[in-house]
This record gives structure tokens, sequence and C-alpha cells, in this order.
């Protein structure tokens, strides 16, 4: 009945096989044979908080008793209260007024985030990394590196200029990091030197370009963590030609990386952020941005400059405010951090053991292991899709009973698990976990050599 | 908090006065001081079947309680039976194969629908209708009529061609609907005489235009009901050159017009038919498109065509399935023309009473009141704000009590009130909602004149 | 060897026949048989002044002599004195101060236009007419309106948005003019009533469009010329929005209407004003255009603006200059309108004795017939065809010998000649002209009836 | 009266002084009081053969004599001489079939050149060169890298993206010629190793842009001379991709480096060549491209594809086919080379003498000379316009009499001479230019510093 009446063009048949889940609790799936699989990406980060999250679910229940529908034109209390909260604590982080506007999935988030760019640069063109990875609408593709998501679309009048992303572990110039003094950064800045770089006029240091889309860590190109100064050295060029930095979190943000928002890690304070996924923990897609009050406020941003029927949905709203109640409670600051070293050095006794573990590294729960050949460098598609499909047959037996293990495929050359486990995933589990992958691993590396 | 936190950017500050609502049920709205308002718009038709709807609202917990959380390259259950009803019935009622492709929000929709006409023409360019709303996306910015929508974001390389639509109370061309034969068709028919009127090239038939684009009823446009034969022969001039039908039923659809879908009213096969809003009664904004399957088929729209994290999101697809169960099991066919003729028979009689109540009609529960100038034509803006700001106020008093009523404004000129109750609203709460517009004329005529 | 080294791609190759020839003068041109053609289009209007014009020939030699080559970033007197000459002479026509920028080709004159119209308005997107033609850059062919211009060359951001021109003969709304009262006007202004005619703003009545191109009278459209009251009409709406009008005159230029401009008999003063072709006779490329002062003074259109390595060559600008001396020193105001009513009043003789003439219709020597089926209306390709065809073959008989008939084909349904003799034809060389005309009219009619 | 009634928006207000000249002869410029200036830019590379060429005043005149004027969609016998004159010596060198397709102005071939890539590759998109220069009507903007030619005129939908071109005296990445292994032509085939670098489709080797732009030697750029391999491994990177190679010609071609084309020095075939300028020695604007017969055959490039009035205008295709036998006649592929050494060979001696003579190099009579600070690298703009400016004050005294210099300024920075003197420039006036330079040189430095 799926292969005659969906639509294929999701990303479900990239799949070998197709799994079905009917039901999930804490970090574990359960298909209808009732086997548990456990969950090491959590619907690429937007089930940070654990599948069916009781607080979560009983604020939603609760929103459900009280107004589960409104307007968007019309107010309801949590609306207000979320976007304060959020407001303020961005107020707290950057030392900046904002304001929070609502919408619904990531895209569209994105989309709001290009009409405010406009709005002030006046310019349509913006820089991208290659590698990263904004959404799917017309709009966002347009600054999404790939070009196979456009390739069929037609002509992308606005397409980004893209910039190589400093991914260490594969310099694009072939430098080492401890020598190399940001040679990707000078690279950038050098577009700016004569107007022959086709991105600024020297004489009035205007550029073509109204703003820079960064994840502060790449998410789909396989969560690389850039340098500690790369990004302040990047906002600085930025600033001198009044080119905006708007900071994709989608992925990221909500604690993923240890912080509330993964740019907080590199002292920069963005003049755009879009958010989403985690907000509502996978239940309801609110979405939104925040911008500096003087990119936002009702003066550059007046009414009726967007729209979305669903964008400040009562039922998100409500779940969002109990997501922010819980981080506040919450000692994540200090827990995320912790798994993730334990996560990490349970994996790189990985790396150790097995050529093919090239890379292990992260920030967070935001983890990477990048598979390759013997040499620890090339890239290994083929394995690492094997590594895949063994964790979603179910057929894994560590830890005692038959299992299935959830890994994310990400990265330029398809190679990278992007690892996100639940926030709550305990230190037993992420043994269970490392155990399952080393299984699949072995597995896979029979089945492929 | 809200003017200083939350972006004015969404259609909240085009009100006069700020209403927060706390609690809602069946029809009804209720603000903090426990004022009563009466809803004739229902989330401009998000919510027909009623706020808190006791079947929709145990869906949703039922699936909370079994997988809220999935990600959508996974495959749940209620994806696959949602996605199965749709297209059966479409099946049923189009005589044509075809698939479901879910997202969310209606933009995002259209988004997708543009991909799958991109694909299948190779032209970016598209007609749509003046008066036409398809969304707030940039790409869909770029097919919906309103310049404002576009004025400050730069410039749209893929702006539809916009063509007026069949609005006979006044027609484009000042004819009178008995005796036009359909001028404005002739009109559209005429684009394709020779290459020199832009459109085609005559020695190969291909068209610069890859779809057109329609509402099967005008929503924002103000529910302008097209005749009966307007689109029929359309779509035949379409079919000549190969241009696609694209109906967009996010407003319409479900049931608002009487039938399952708009379209159905006039006896013709759209290529692409994009849904939202109401499949999930405002609880979750799953939205979707339908296309032929020579147009969706795995060969033509093949895996990673598009995605988005929420696309097929748990808790959407099983309200939306229960959504699907309460139509099947209903008598809507039946009963929405008949409340919906009550409703037109009860506001014709103030039009009778009032020369400012200028046009009074509808198809099933979609109705539209044109408030004018004492000539009873020319649009009268003032006079509509104040009517609806009267409902907003909470001071009405028809009924006996302090009340309020909630009225939606659309049309070209902003003098139309679009009206879309709940389907369960009773020949009572119609009678009390004319009432209650009945009282708030008068107020609003006072202070206007 | 020219089907072999040279492209087809220009409009050689629509010929049947393909008819070299290899000498000139005055009226005719002569092939290597020495046939003599008579010519009725004159390289479509560039060669006004009859070949091999002795004065212009002259000027030109002089400059060779002089300073034939100068790199255009230098100065030389011709060029200032043609560009004062051109200046002053709008400035007493049009009373508006402004200034002149040469280019070549007329297409980069029109590009420089949309430069000048950009930099004004801050908009890509302008009017045009259906039936325009404004070149074939890229540029220039998303304002002209064949599609097929555009189609095999990738998607045109630009697009111009096309307007019906008012051709009478063929009204686009089934008018009939004695009653109209400019219907097709009243439509264009109904796109400003509203938002949602996809326009104009209303709360700020800016609109969309930055330019409305226009031709005074349509040239590959087939020589239509619009009634008087159309454009000063047409300009208050423009005005009213801040739109300009571009008056595209390469073609009507150089008193090809009895007036050195087309616009001047329509009492409009355009605000950007192009011209070409006749400048030179056909001896240079040089082209330009005229703008007012506020649109393209130093301060709004700096050095460096535009640039073109032949822009103000030494031999174009010396010729044009010869060219302005004779239009002064000419009486062609009252010499083309007579010739032109001589002219019309022989083939209106025709019109009454053939049904297949449909239209004799003309303004100053730029006349249009229009060739039809038997009821004087449906066009008549295939006729037009062959009698084109029977002019080239150089096997008429009339005036007592073999001579050939050179006419240009133009209009909607490609049934239009567009006659543009010479100003220097007599009245005998148009007895003779309409004589081959009738000659290869009956045989035409008798191979294609 | 220039200031008054020429617009300024062209390239005769960057200079300080504005010359007047009247007349020129061979290698000279007068001006109105009779003193004579040494040209070493020959109109940008326009008037390789001198000023007043004899030979072809001739051509011309023979040619007004016979045929001065005839409409493009008519034969003669020039045209077609011409056309086969160019295609078989491309034969005969690039051992390709291939057309010529004739046009006025350099920016109308290019985007003629525009077309046949785009019937081609189905795509808008291309790469060209940061420095590169392909004209000014808006689609020779959108690839010509200096944002200041887009930046007042609205958005460019289709600008190519710009790569850095091998300039080793200023190596965008800081590298050694000795020892880079073209690190830069490396850098660009990294583009093609993932599909997350924006470019490519690595499923179907389907890249997202369609050609790649390129000068032999640049030109505007600076007259930079890039290493004899990276062409040759730039074009197998190209054609793996099919992406087509589109060599502009406009400036470099006609001997003006030694060869017929700069690009015969690097033994690579393009697949487009566009040239202009010197074929007439600037008394005719023709322009025109040559394509291999796969993209420009009559099959996918037909009648009507393009036009131009003018575009083979027969003075244009007269005077250049005498150019063409000219070249014939000469033995230029000796003696360019050879006056250009000796020239260069002079200029380093000044090299030696004054630190601000950074760079000397060339390649034929194509010369570059880099004024920079003391330290021989850093840009010295100042001291760059002050030896233009003096030159162009005609107040030297080298060689015994009051004199002036015309020289052209290029480069990144606009701190490069780009010097191009007539193909019959004598070893004395070598001598002469240089002195004159050197007195030039030596009172700018004075002034400057």
């Amino acid at each position: 009945m799926e292969s005659k009446y969906c639509s294929w063009g999701d990303t479900v048949h990239y799949a070998e096989h197709l799994n079905i889940f009917n039901s999930a609790q804490g970090s574990y799936l359960y298909d209808d044979a009732g086997v548990e699989y456990l969950d090491l990406q959590m619907w690429y980060s937007a089930v940070n908080f654990g599948y069916r999250n009781s607080r979560l679910m009983s604020a939603m229940q609760a929103q459900m008793d009280k107004l589960p529908q409104l307007a968007c034109q019309y107010l309801h209390e949590e609306k207000i209260t979320l976007a304060a909260k959020l407001a303020q604590s961005m107020e707290k982080t950057f030392k900046e007024k904002g304001r929070i506007h609502f919408n619904v999935g990531g895209s569209a988030a994105i989309e709001d985030s290009m009409k405010v760019v406009r709005i002030h640069t006046g310019r349509n063109l913006v820089f991208a990394f290659m590698g990263g990875y904004h959404g799917r609408t017309l709009g966002a593709s347009a600054i999404t590196s790939s070009f196979r998501y456009r390739e069929k679309f037609g002509h992308f009048s606005d397409r980004a200029t893209f910039i190589p992303y400093p991914y260490c572990f594969r310099c694009p110039y072939d430098k080492k990091r401890d020598s190399c003094n940001l040679f990707c950064l000078k690279q950038f800045e050098r577009l700016f030197e004569t107007e022959y770089y086709a991105v600024v006029n020297k004489k009035t240091d205007k550029s073509e370009f109204g703003a820079f889309y960064i994840e502060s860590v790449q998410g789909t190109g396989g969560y690389v963590v850039p340098p500690l100064e790369y990004f302040p050295r990047l906002k600085k060029v930025l600033e001198r030609y009044n080119i905006l930095l708007v900071d994709d979190e989608v992925q990221m943000g909500f604690f993923r990386t240890g912080k509330l928002w993964g740019i907080e890690h590199f002292n920069v304070v963005p003049d755009v952020l879009v958010f989403g996924k985690a907000l509502t923990n996978g239940m309801n897609p609110l979405s939104g941005i925040w911008a500096k009050e003087t990119l936002i406020s009702p003066a550059v941003f007046p009414p009726g400059s967007t729209h979305s029927t669903f964008s400040s949905n009562p039922l998100g709203t409500a779940i969002g405010l109990e997501t922010m109640k819980i981080i506040e409670e919450s000692d994540f600051a200090l827990q995320i951090p912790k798994k993730g070293e334990y996560f990490i050095s349970r994996l790189k006794k990985l790396r150790n053991k097995y050529p093919q573990v090239g890379d292990v590294n992260g920030l967070g729960l935001a983890l990477r292991v990048e598979i390759c050949q013997k040499d620890g460098f090339t890239p290994n598609k083929p394995l690492t899709d094997a590594i895949a499909n063994i964790g979603l047959s179910g057929n894994l037996s560590s830890g005692g009973k038959k299992r299935g293990l959830i890994l994310d495929v990400g990265g330029y050359y398809k190679n990278v698990f992007t690892i996100a486990p639940s926030f709550y995933i305990t230190n037993e589990e992420i043994d269970l976990g490392v155990d399952l992958f080393e299984e699949a691993l072995q597995k896979g590396i029979a089945l492929t050599e």
C-alpha cells in the first residue's frame, strides 16, 4: 500500500529495507515484532528529550484541554510567554535585544530569515557554506549546497555563493590545523580585497551579498565542528561590509551541543538565529527566528510582513514553553558535555581498534564517526551503508537480545555517522550503543571487504 | 511583553485591539473575562470540525500514547493508511491514480507542488489568478497576487503571470454574467492565438508557462465562487498546451464547500491538488499534495526529491486519519449545503434591509458578505473594519448576554466577510451569528456614516 | 560556402531562395545578374535616406581622412556636436533638458535604457506590449513579446509583463474604435485599483514595475498605429505610480513617420527615448538613448555606469551629424506625409479591388498592408509569403523589364507587409512599387488559391 | 557643451583632464594644438593595424562604392567569404569544423555565445574568472567579475560563479609558481569531488554550470598571462562534466599575442570563440562567434535563433575580409613576438632601475607593467594615475619636442599599464615610448611621494 499510494519523493526509499515502527519510549523505538532499536539519532535531533517525555506530553495534554486551536491573528498566553523566554534568554547570552517570530518547519523559518535579510540589505544574494543544509523549499534549496537539491527544479535565481567550511579533518586547502592560521578564512577575506573578486564595490564598501548563512556545527554535512577562532574572525569581516550573520540552529539548538545554541561556543553574536526541531521534542513543527531589534522592530518588519496559518499554534507554543522550563531546571550544561565525553572516549577506542573508523569528534552530544577505507582517510560509503542497514535490520544481539540500532548517515561523502542521542541517555545505554555499533561494524566489514 | 518580544511581522497587529483567548469549545472562543465569542471563521477554515472536537482529540491522545514521534525516513502505519485513504478517495472521484506527498504548512506543500510542476514541464513560470493566495514562503509569494507580499523582499525571478479571476459581482471586463459567455475565459484563450501574445510558440505549441495555479473558490480573495463552466473550459485550453492545473484546496478542502474538494463542483480533474489546514482540525500543520501518477511516480519523483523533518509526523497523520474516518461516516454532503443555504437565506434578508450589504453568496459553508457604500457596490473598507472590530470588542448583546463575534475580512478591497463556521454549527447558532452580525453592522454604520 | 561556414541562426534562412546582392543606389538593389529590385523596406528603415546617399558617404569619407578611429574614453568633436544637436532638438520638442548616451546596435541601447530605469526605480520588472520588439540580447529578449525568442535560452528572470497593444483592426477586446472609449486603456488602468491585481501596493502607491517600454508605432508587430489619445492617457497612469515611459524609436525615429520621433504625433514626453538604425543611414551601427536630466545627470548615472568599445565611434558620429544636418535642411515634415498619403491612396485602390488586401494604413512613410483570406480579415500567411518570395525571385515585369521587389513581412500573424521606402522615393517609383506589388499579389493569389 | 549634453555614464569622465583629439596616423593621435601623442594602447587593441591603415581604408571605400548597405536577411559576398576564411582558419588550427555568426559589438557577440551555451546545456549558470571582463550589457555584466558593474542595476539572476585566475605575480593562494603544481587548478577540480561543493550531481556527473568563460590572456584584468599548462588541465575537467569552454578573444584576437587567437598558445580547443574589436581595425563594430559544428549547426541553432540589424553589415565584413588578407600576407607570427621581446627588454631595464615598476611581462604585443609601492609589490594606484595623466597632459619632452603618451590602466588594483601598440610600431617608436614612459614615471614619483 505504501509503495502504491505514498510518494517516494521523500527519504523513506533511500533505505534498502523499509522499517515500520509502532511504539517508542525514552531512547528506544519498537517495531511490530517488538524488537527494540536503540536510537542514536533521535529524529535528527528533534527528540532531544527522549521519546514520550512525560512532562512534554503533559504540557500538550493540558493545552488540548484548554485551547488546542486558535487562529494566529489572535493571541494566546503561551505564545507570548515562550517568545519572551526565548528573547530574554538571548538578551542575557548575547547582550542584544531582539524579537521572536514563529513559523512551522525549519525551512519556513529560514524563508522568514531571508525576508528579514532582504529588507535590511536590499540584496537577494547570500553566502552559505559548502556542506551546508538549510531546508528544501525552493528558497532554502537555493542556499543549500548540494546541486542535487536544485537540479530538476529549474533555474534558481538566488543561488548562494558557497564558501569552503573549516572541515579540518579534510582541509579543503590541504593545510594542517596546527599551522594553518585559518588559511581558509584568509581566503574568504581575500575576496574583499578588490572589486575584481566579484564581491564588493571598493569605492563604497558595499557587498553584493546581504548575509552569510551558517550552521554553528554543520548538521547534514556531518556534525563538523569548526575551530574556535573561525566564527569570530568571520564575523569581523562580515561586519566591515554590513553582511548579516544568520545562524541556523535548527539542528544544533536546544542544548544538542551542550549549550542552548551551538554558536555560544564561539563567542559570536549572530544577527539572526533560526530554530526549530527540538523546541517541541518532535511533537509539533513549531520553528522560528530571533533577530536583533534593529532588524525586526515593527518599524522595519511591520504587520503583514509574513504569515502562516499555524505559525504560533497553541499546542506547539505550549510544548515549547515546557521545553524551556525543563531546560531552565536542568543541569544540561554540565551533563551533556560529560555524556558526550564519555561517548567519545568509548568511540575513540573503536578508532584505535579499527582503521576504518577514521575520525571521531563532537561537541556536546553531537558526535561524528567517519567511516573510511583501511587507510583511515578515504571515505567508505559502502561500509557506512552496510553498518546502517545492519542496524536497521534488527538482527544485532549485543546486550543479550535481538536488537536494532538507529543511525543517521551524513557528511560530504555520506560516510559519517551523525550521532545525536537522547539527552537522558545513560552511560549503560551509551555502552550498549557502542557495543551494537561495533557489532554492526564488524559485520559490515565482513560484508564489504 | 507581547509588544516587546514578539515580532509584529505576522497579522496580529493588523487589529485595533489585541484579543487574548484562553479557551475554546465547539463554535466558541473565550477570553480571560469569560466572554463568549461566536466564531464564524474557524481559524480561516482550519477548524472545520469545531474547537476541541472530542474524536480528533482522542485520536491525538491515542497516538501520543503509542508513537508520538518518528523520523520521517522511517514508516508508521498511520501515514500509510492516511495516504491510501486520500489517494483512493481521489481515484474514485477523479478516475485517476495518484500518490500523496506530505509536508507541514500549506506553503511548503505549495512548494512541493512547484517541484512536481518543474520536473514535468521544465519551466519555472506559471499562471495564477489575480486575487489568488498560495502562501508566504518566497516561492509561494511569487505566485500570490498581492505585490505587497513581494515588495520589500527583493526581486522575484519566478513571479507568476496573473490572470483576472471570474469575479462576476465585479466583472473585470464590465460584463453581465447572463450575457458574457465567459468573455474572461475567451480573453485567456486569446493569449494562445499568436506567439506575439508572449505565451506560446505557435510552431511547437509549447508554452512559456508550466502550470496554472487556482483555488477552486478564492479564499483570501473573498470566497469568490466561479461560474460552473469556467474551470472545464479553462482546463481544455491548458491541456492543449501541456500546462498543468494545480488546485490549491488548502482553504476549501475537507468539505468546506460541501464536497471533499471544492473542485468537485466543477467537473474538472486537477493534475496536482494541494491540501492542508482542516485535515487535522488545526491540531497539527500537516499538509500535502496529491498528484497524478505520471507526475509523481518514483520514476519521475524519486527518493530525495524533497524532504522535511516533520513531513509525515505521527501525530498529524493520526489526526488526519481520524478526520477522514469522520468524513466517511458523516452526511456532510447533505448537511453542509443545507446549513449553507439557511445561512445565506438569513444573510440575504440583511441585504434586503441594508444597502451596505452588497453581495451575499457562497458554496457550502464558505460564505461571503460584501460590505459596500450605500450604492450597494462601492467597497466600504471602513465599515468592514468597524464591524470586525466591534465583533472583537466583545460588547455585543444579542442573545441576551455580553458576547463577541469572530469575523475574518478578505476580498480584493478588504470589504468582504469570509464566513467559515464550524460544520456542526446549529441553526440556532446561525441565527445568533446573524443577529450579532446585524448588531455590529448597525453600530458600524452609526460609527462610520 | 554560405551553407557550410555561416551560422543559419540569423534570419537569412527564413527565405525560400537566398538572394545575393552586389550593388545598390537610391531605392534599388541589384543582384549579380544585374536585375533591379525596388526596395520598399530599406533595411527595415535603417536606410531612410536612400542607398549610397552621397552627402552621407562624403561625411564618412571626410572623417576617414581626419580621424576614423578613437578610443571612446577620449573625445572627438563630432560626438559632442551630435549629442548636442540631438539633445537640443529634444529640448525644443519636449521642453525637457536631457542627455545623450551612445552605444552600437539598438539592443545595446535598449540595455543602456534598462540601466537608467533600474537606477531610478530600483525595480527589474517592466511592462511592454504584446507585439512589441526591442531586440535580441538576453535583456532585450526578456521585454520582447514573442516567447520563441526566449524558448531555448533558459529562464528569463526579468521577463516583462505584456499588455495588449491598441491594435484596432484586430481589437483584443472585440471593440469598435468609434465606441470603445479606449477600453484597452481602461483595462490597464484597472490593474492599479487593488493590490490584488499584482501591480501596486495601494498603501504606498509603489508599483512592482519600473517602466513601460513602448514603440510609438509598432515595428515588427506590423506598423500598427495607435489611436491618438492612447499614449497621453497611458502616460497619466504611469506618472501616478512613478513608472517611466521608455520610447523605443529605433525603427520609427529619424522621420520615418513624418516627424523626427514617432512619439511626437501623440503629444507625450517620454522619460527615455532609444534611437538607432537610420541615424547613420545604415553605414554604422551607432545607436543611443536620450534621457531626462533627472534620470541621466552625472549625479545618478556617473562615470563608468556603462561602456562599450565602439559606443561613440568617430565614423558613426560623423555620419550621424551629417544626417541631422540633412534633416535640418530638409522639408521632410511636409514631404513625407505627402508621399505617404499618395502611397496609401494607391494601396487603397488595391484594397478595393482585392478582398485579400485587408487593411491599409500608416503614418508618414511607415505603411502597412495586411494580407487576409477572402473575408478581408482572417490572416493569410501563405499568400503573404508567396508575394514576398515572388518579389525576391526577380521575375516581375511591371514597368517593362525584369524586376524584383523587396518587401518585409511583419505582424502578429506574419501577414503584414511593413512598407518603409526611401524618403527620396518619387511618385513614379511609388507607382512602380504598387504595380509590382499588384503583379506579385495576382501571381500569389493564383499560386495559393 | 560636452558636459551639458553628453551622458557622463561612459568612461570619458574617469579622466582628470578631457582630451579632444582631431587626427590620427599610424601610432599617433593629434590634438587641436597639433601635439603628437604616441599611442601605446591603440583603442584597447581595436586598432592593431595602425591608425588610418591605408589598405583597410581602401577596402572600406571600395565597399562604399559598391554596396555600403544591405539588410542582413539578404546575402552579400563579403559576408560569406569572411565567414569562410575565419572558419577555415579555425578548422586548420583547431582541427574542428565550425561556423561563424556575426553581430556588432563584443557584448552582443558574448550574448550570442550565451544563447549557444544555453541551447546546448539547458543551464543558465556559468563559471567565469575573477578579474574577467566580457562586456556591459546586462547579460555580459552578469559574467564580468566586478560587482560595481552590477551594483546599481538590480538583481542579476544569472550571475556567474567566479573562480580565481592564475595570476602568478599575485597568487591567490600565496604559492610560488615553480613549486605550486597549479594548486589553483586543483582547487577548481576539488569542486567536483562531492555534490556538497555545490557544483555537480555525483550520481549523474551533471553540473549546475553550462560553460566556463575565459579570456586567453586577461584584458581589463591587466594583461595577465596564465601558465602554459593551466588551460589544458582546465579543459580536461570541463570535458568530464560536459561544461563548454567559451574563449573570449575580443581583446586578444587577431594577433595581439603573436598568434591569430591567444588561446593558440595554450594547446586547447575552445568550444566557442568570441571575437570583435581589431577585425575591422576600429572602423566598424563587427564582432562574432565561432562555434563547433555540433553547437551551431542549423539543426540546433536554426533560423531566427538570434538577430541584429547590423549583424553582418557590408562595410564591416568588407574591412574584416581585408584584415584577414593582410594577416595572411604578413609575417606577424614572427614580427610580433620579436617586437614584444624588444619592448619587454626595454621595460625590464626600467624595472631594474625603479622599484615602483613591479612586474613586466607579456605575450606578443600584449604587455603589462605593474606600478607598485617602493616594495615592488604593493599596488600603487596614485602613481599609476599620475603617470597616465602626465602622459595625457601632452607636456612630455622626450625625443626633443612637446609630446603626449597614451596609456591604458587596468588590473585588479588599477595599477597596471596594459600596453597594446600598433603591430607596425618600429623599434625607434618603442624606444620613444619607453623614454616618454620613464619621463612620466619620474614626474609621477616626484608628484606622489
